[in-house]
């Protein structure tokens, strides 16, 4: 049994079907964590791994993990996450849920008996567009966060998480912290423009970027446009667009992978011939090494003081969010690459800019990913698209390192 | 008959009277043009007119003309405003006005015998919040625009200029453009932080600096804040970041008079994880000339050509508004100079950053203006604040060049 490749067809199709669960305009799907939308997505996907013969368990905080094989010894865990943002896109997570379950119908169907049981999750709640924080089910899982406290986390609709569960029908009876994995492998979209531009069919991730979200306030003072001198101003616009400014400085000085952004920003009253008194914008800092990510947040606060002096403007920050970087395992980080080569693959290794569930499982137990090219980085929208070719391909990889971590007594080294 | 002097009481009992119309939180008025409120501040200030005896003729845009004296030589005219912004401040116009009126009341009472008649008038929509353009009963009196269009003019919330002339009863029967008169003097409060911060009592106003207001669209790219390199984004947000540091720039190259204000600015989506798709800006640039006005112009429009190619990203500017540079009659600016200073005040020749109804009447006849200080330059806001002495100072100054006017035969040079 040397040659088992997954059934690209039924993969597809699953896909499809599954996007037509909470479908919106443009192709995408909005399926925010346990709304009726998320429900009917989950009894679609517990249905196929039901069809499978699969041992379906629920926890306490609604994962749903899929077994294939007896108890024994610890399994390898594939999956990912099936809820989405609000006007999401059709692969952002549902790739790594269908293409484990894909894995394990192929390999059943070409009579495998691998050594260990092999197990596809989802986890609840990964976006975080609903409740915070994103990836709080595999969070919890991994134990990082106690379930009780999970439970009782209050969403942007003033919706309780416990009582969501509870009223789609999804509190197992699974203790969470989970049972940790031999090993967690996901396949997902890269969600940026890496690989398409690099012409890159696979990306091995080695590991997921620390990420510093802060919210920046600035006091100035309101003046006429046409009568204030420019050396009498307290300028909060100015301010605000002068650390965007430095953001990009930054991260073009400290070089890739820095990144820096900017995305949000406010200005009040907001008016052409205004001087604007407040101003709110936001920045987001990313690295692979985190003593790096300090010395960028360190130099950014040197800035906004120097800047609140010079301006004469009133600068706050506030803490949006502080991950630190996770580096996967190098034993599966060469294991994906070994794969996806072997399969007669380009593949570049590269960190994930965005958070995943794997992160969180490697908390417990080695862990990778296997990236597969967005079409122009695009994500978090309808318009995310992956090639089929290479969705299918990326589901390859996924079978191969499963089938070889399932087979060997020790994560290959 | 040598010292006049006004009733500064009687001024400020009037101004508070004329404030408790359209009174909002904080101190401040807001009457916008040719609404119940401004109809009542109307109404409150020609009943003042009609107690004085003075002749009032409405023309055909509702500006209003109150005449202390027989039909004979052209009149020296005073006058501005009583209309404001939304929430603005009770001496933004008024001040001119029923400082206007407190001149005539105190030579009447004095029993001056000018030689020419005297008038002061209030000017339909001279803020523009409503309708556009501000200053419209001015540049409609003084024959810059066809009263039909003026009439025609529809504001931000669908009504009518004419029908809502008409329904607060202000549709006169005098013609637009109105009869030129001998010369034109206006008091008004800086709205700017010069005066207060160099210690002058008296500003002289030299003239108008012309205005340049353009709205920046920019079209660039969302994508993951996380996963997208630096070097592979088309950030619109900072694009719009970079035009406000130039603007910046700009300004505190070409020195003062020069200014530029970036006081509005929109991102879109406007979330912390996403690089700007697109952004909006306003762009607010000013000087007392037109030759370097438009050179800051074109300044501009070469560092938003570069910043497109640079970023990748699709710049369009739109024209909001353009006002040439105003020079007052330098015979103007020197009565109202010597006048300040035989009153034993500290001058300060100046621009006016923000535009007046004299800038209009400068078309038609030797115009000119006095400013008192704003304290920290606050304006269009109920904040607004001119200290008594000071509203009173500039009301005596006002008298003396009026009367000085009214009693020549031509406007001393």
């Amino acid at each position: 049994m040397d040659e088992v490749r997954v059934d690209g067809d039924r993969l597809l199709g699953r896909l499809a079907a599954l996007a037509e669960v909470g479908a919106i305009e443009g192709g995408g799907c909005s399926r925010l964590a346990l709304t009726d939308d998320d429900k009917a997505g989950r009894d679609l996907v517990v249905s196929w791994m039901r069809d499978l013969g699969l041992t379906v368990r629920i926890d306490t905080i609604g994962n749903v993990v899929a077994r294939w094989g007896d108890d024994g010894p610890p399994a390898v865990m594939t999956g990912s996450h099936i809820d989405t943002v609000r006007s999401g896109g059709r692969y952002d997570g549902n790739l790594g849920v269908l293409a484990g379950l894909e894995v394990i119908e192929s390999l059943i169907g070409a009579g495998a008996t691998p050594a260990r049981p092999i197990e596809v999750a989802f986890f609840t709640n990964e976006e975080g567009s609903r409740f915070s924080p994103d990836m709080m089910g595999s969070l919890t899982y991994a134990g990082g966060m106690a379930v009780e406290t999970a439970l009782d986390v209050v969403g942007i609709d003033g919706a309780r998480v416990g009582d969501e569960l509870a009223r789609i029908g999804y509190v197992g009876t699974h203790p969470c912290p989970g049972q940790a994995p031999h090993a967690y492998v996901e396949l997902h979209i890269e969600q940026g423009p890496v690989l398409e531009a690099e012409h890159v069919d696979i990306g091995v991730v080695e590991g997921v970027q620390g990420i510093s979200w802060q919210e920046v306030s600035i006091e100035g003072q309101a003046n006429h446009g046409g009568t204030t001198p420019m050396s009498m101003r307290h300028d909060a616009g100015y301010a605000a667009a002068a650390v965007s400014h430095f953001v990009r400085q930054l991260a073009t000085e400290f070089g890739p992978p820095q990144v820096g952004t900017v995305g949000s920003m406010q200005f009040r009253p907001d008016l052409v011939n205004v001087v604007a008194a407040r101003a709110k914008l936001t920045v987001d800092l990313r690295n692979t090494d985190d003593a790096v990510l300090h010395d960028t947040e360190a130099h950014l606060a040197a800035f906004l003081n120097e800047l609140g002096d010079a301006e004469g403007v009133r600068i706050t920050t506030r803490q949006l969010a502080r991950f630190e970087p996770v580096e996967f395992d190098e034993r599966m980080v060469s294991l994906v690459e070994a794969t996806a080569k072997r399969q007669g693959h380009t593949t570049k290794r590269m960190p994930s800019g965005a958070g995943h569930d794997a992160q969180m499982l490697a908390r417990v137990c080695p862990s990778g990913m296997v990236f597969v090219p967005s079409v122009k980085g695009i994500s978090h929208n309808p318009g995310e698209y992956t090639k089929p070719d290479d969705l299918v391909a990326g589901a390859n990889v996924l079978l191969e390192v499963v089938r070889e971590l399932a087979d060997a007594a020790e994560v290959p080294a």
